[in-house]
């Protein structure tokens, strides 16, 4: 059975789904997102999520949203990349919700605020509260991977590191420059170097088309 | 054994925690945090907990972080709450994943700088942006409390209901008005209900110290 995942390249949620299935080595294929064209808000996509959200996993029966419970899934699926001890498994769930929480819920609205909207209608006062918030969680991510390889801290990679990670492999400008943290680079390095590793605009295509 | 949870009032993160041990039996009790004077700040605390948030959760040598893996070990721990089927367990993980991204972590923010900032200090363009982000959510979650009762789907209440309640309980003004949407106002009446529920102001002590 090959897995469709709804996607776009822009979509760093998505990007998480798309990098863990390739590195678990499912079959799986882009079912393309017209995101920006307003696809995603349509009655035909809001049947398949009535959120209106990327990604969305489906596999036979089963559909499933929300990328870390995509990764979730994944992670029982094939026995790799959930942790290995209790400890490890809540270590993975704890980074998992921190992403959420704290990292791409803030990167995730900030890139695109600075990067996706037309330049007169960027909200300035909101970009720069974003980026404290940022920084304060890039500035925790560095410190925490100051101590370890990976950020469940296990022998291996797990879906807290392919969570983590996603929105810092993009190349539009939102206030990151892995040049400014030694130890995030160190590890965005690691998880580039994975057997079957791919850039985001590698694994989805593109869905953004800048407008005058 | 006797749970120590590192809290304040004001918190709800702290408060889904709270509530969700107050719900499940165990014995517990407040280990205050005076917040708002700096206490999560100190060195004593960063030993607690280097993220210097609240809460945390500590039961012999197991210290957790993060509501939401406190409430899944708590679910685990005690068979309750964390739903009864693979699928219902996966709802209640999109869920804690939902308001960890979409609703607690906009609404704890909003909350903060309606409330607890100084007047002359508090960003309107920030609070403007989060209050749309805010509405968008209770939207979302008003629509799915219209089909079902619990927000999880089960037969009963779960840690996904307990997490995305927690703000909605609070009277400072941020925003939410339970008249204004007619499913959450039942649903957080049928928590209200629940055996042994209590107010946040009446699990865990207040912080917060309004200066002039």
């Amino acid at each position: 059975m090959t897995v469709d995942l709804y996607c776009f390249g822009e979509s760093g949620h998505s990007y998480k789904a798309a990098l863990t299935l390739t590195l678990a080595g499912i079959d799986w294929r882009v079912r393309y997102v017209d995101f920006f064209a307003g696809e995603a808000r349509t009655p035909e996509f809001r049947t398949i999520n009535p959120m209106g959200e990327c990604p969305v996993y489906v596999d036979g029966d089963l559909t499933l949203t929300q990328s870390g419970v995509i990764l979730d899934h994944i992670a029982r699926q094939t026995g790799s990349f959930g942790g290995e001890t209790d400890e490890e498994r809540r270590e993975v769930l704890r980074w998992l919700l921190w992403d959420n929480h704290k990292m791409s819920s803030q990167v995730g609205v900030l890139r695109f605020l600075m990067n996706f909207l037309p330049e007169d209608k960027r909200p300035q006062e909101v970009i720069a509260f974003l980026q404290g918030r940022a920084k304060a969680a890039l500035a925790v991510l560095d410190g925490e991977l100051a101590n370890r390889t990976w950020i469940a801290g296990g022998a291996g990679p797990t879906i807290a590191d392919f969570s983590c990670c996603s929105y810092l492999f993009y190349p539009e400008p939102f206030g990151f420059d892995r040049g400014d943290w030694t130890h995030i680079d160190r590890w965005l390095s690691d998880i580039e170097a994975l057997d079957g590793w791919k850039h985001p605009y590698d694994l989805m295509p593109r869905a953004y088309r800048a407008t005058a």
